[in-house]
């Protein structure tokens, strides 16, 4: 069987990470990626830390398997040249801020006009409309408007989610958006315009919070703990924090008696309203027999029991963590000459008849792939 | 012009969260989604706190227009009608532990043998495949396991993402794979298998986290301070602390511009890899200035100056935003009298030629549209 995607022509106008993740799901899914950069210094991204031989990690990580073309928008060469690229592309993606597009010509009116059945994918960090659409912004921002920070770290201490959640949400429904117009298009033969924003992208990972807040009373960070479910947060073994999460009378049930606590028939926790109503007690009383044995001894006896628990795993447990090396998780993004440089996360969408590879090919170097492109165009 | 999904059936055997997440992006898309609930209680999620007249507010923004059957695998007739809805439907989707559809005769290889076209989406805990495929799992076991508390919070005091990043992710690489896969099956007329667990998931929304461990030094939680970037994080005004972001050199000019602050020939602030390299003295020296006068004042500086930034806004500010109410971003969910009930964000993926509706249809009464699906089965 082929990739999902085999065919599909993305032309990728996006820089540093929206854009790039939702062009790194669809080029994992099969499609083919043309990163059109500026001559010069291309994709911001390249210049971000951590460099290793002089490569961003980071920009390798992201463009794995893509390839890279110079154009300046305001050469009239190189304006051609794209123009032939776009009308043989299906998708355009691009992370502008809104407007700097029709200053070249590219924005979606012109272009569809031009190439109806192409597909135009735009992601910034209010989206195409509202009164701050052109206000420039950065994951950062958007978890901050979006009530994410106020919603993470210990009460009152605002923290930001640890990953750019923002940014990468922006990018996955972008590529929600791409896939569902190619499907479209399949029968229509009419491209669509996606557009997404990044505090849209937040909000959208607030759910329950968003809910919450409007029934009453607004939720608040707290800490290790799950809004709506307990006993759902991390507690203190002999020897650190681990963290346990009963989401079901029958785990709560198997908790209990894992730790031999007599508490699965007490009232006060006897269905998940209720020991989420007594969390604090419900959480003393757990520690009070966690604290007796180390991590390592009740991580096993819970996991024996069927209960859902987990180590608070730092960065440097997860890169060796056995059930992401059985997932291929964690792969290998190679230099040009086969040589494996950077660790990278895998593709977390496994379909049948499609290989999921150990490793990828390296990022692009700027421009690094005119010889091909000319040629595809048949130029070649 | 139709939305994009126009047409596809999906059967949704998922509880909770994870799964109905991703078929709620589908049915925003244009997909009809039938709920199978187990009969008696259904569906978890219904009794979720918080509840508004009985109804969970958690299920009615999750299921907002979705259709429900209710059907007991184990059961004859239900069995039948079941069989003949999957004859019927495009996708299958469902979130139960590896191996129990097995027991019912409803796993992938039996139904792709019997409905070659079905594509068949689950989503679980640790993904189908690998050492602990058979464990339960929820969100804060993602987070914890996959590395994401360890990166939250305040050094050395793990925090959960203040949102089930780790469910949400994995409900959207689930719809990834079903739009991918419907794409495919246009041309291929074959169904695939998703598989997609929400450990690697997480993963996944760690990406720079991940290549940054393998470089090394692996990197650790630093409360809203953005790893790669500086400055962008929370400083503090003369009545609290907002977040200010400056991603190039030319916001960072523009920055010290407003602040009054001759830092941008300085050669520790001459570049992000320099200000990241003197991040904390860079805070100190903003906060110098930014301490003189409250949030009000700096954000509308800031903001006129281009510089992106943000106050931090918890729930409630959130709820009224103008931008995301300009956005259609917060949503009324609509009780089965078309009164507004519920507030839930709204669709982040704007498509030309897909309505944007400001309210959305009640989620489903258990069995509720038992009669609905047997007339589209052609009972009625």
């Amino acid at each position: 069987m082929s990739l999902p995607l085999a065919g599909v022509t993305v032309v990728d106008f996006s820089r540093i990470l929206s854009g790039p993740y939702a062009t790194m799901i669809l080029a994992d899914l099969g499609a083919a990626v043309i990163k059109v950069e500026r001559p010069g210094r291309g994709d911001g991204a390249r210049a971000l830390p951590p460099l290793k031989d002089g490569k961003s990690a980071y920009f390798a990580t992201l463009n794995r398997g893509k390839r890279s073309i110079a154009l300046d928008f305001e050469d009239e060469t190189d304006r051609a040249l794209l123009d032939r690229i776009l009308a043989r592309a299906d998708v355009v993606v691009e992370n502008f801020r809104p407007g700097v597009l029709a200053r070249h010509g590219l924005d979606w009116e012109t272009l569809h006009t031009r190439f109806p059945a192409l597909i135009h994918a735009s992601v910034s960090g209010y989206g195409q409309t509202g009164p701050d659409a052109k206000r420039p912004s950065y994951d950062a921002v958007a978890q901050a408007r979006g009530g994410m920070m106020a919603m993470t770290g210990a009460p009152g201490t605002p923290a930001r989610a640890g990953g750019s959640v923002a940014e990468l949400a922006g990018g996955m429904f972008l590529a929600h958006g791409v896939l569902a117009a190619l499907y479209d298009r399949a029968r229509s033969g009419t491209g669509r315009r996606i557009d997404v924003g990044l505090l849209d992208a937040q909000i959208a990972m607030m759910e329950q919070a968003v809910t919450q807040a409007a029934v009453g009373p607004a939720p608040e960070a707290a800490g290790t703990r799950h809004p709506l479910i307990a006993p759902s947060e991390a507690v203190a073994a002999s020897d650190g924090p681990f963290v346990v999460s009963a989401g079901t009378d029958a785990q709560f049930e198997r908790l209990c008696m894992c730790l031999q606590l007599p508490l699965s028939d007490d009232p006060r926790f006897v269905d998940n309203a209720a020991r989420l109503a007594h969390a604090r007690l419900l959480k003393r009383l757990i520690e009070a027999a966690t604290l007796e044995h180390p991590r390592s001894y009740w991580l096993s006896r819970l996991t024996a029991a069927g209960v859902p628990c987990a180590p608070i795993q730092d960065m440097a447990q997860v890169l060796k963590d056995p059930q992401l090396m059985a997932r291929n998780m964690i792969v290998d993004v190679l230099d040009r000459f086969g040589r494996a440089t950077f660790k990278a996360p895998g593709n977390p969408i496994k379909i049948s008849g499609m290989e999921d590879r150990p490793a990828r090919p390296a990022a692009p170097e700027l421009d690094g792939n005119r010889a091909d492109i000319l040629r595809w165009l048949g130029d070649g």
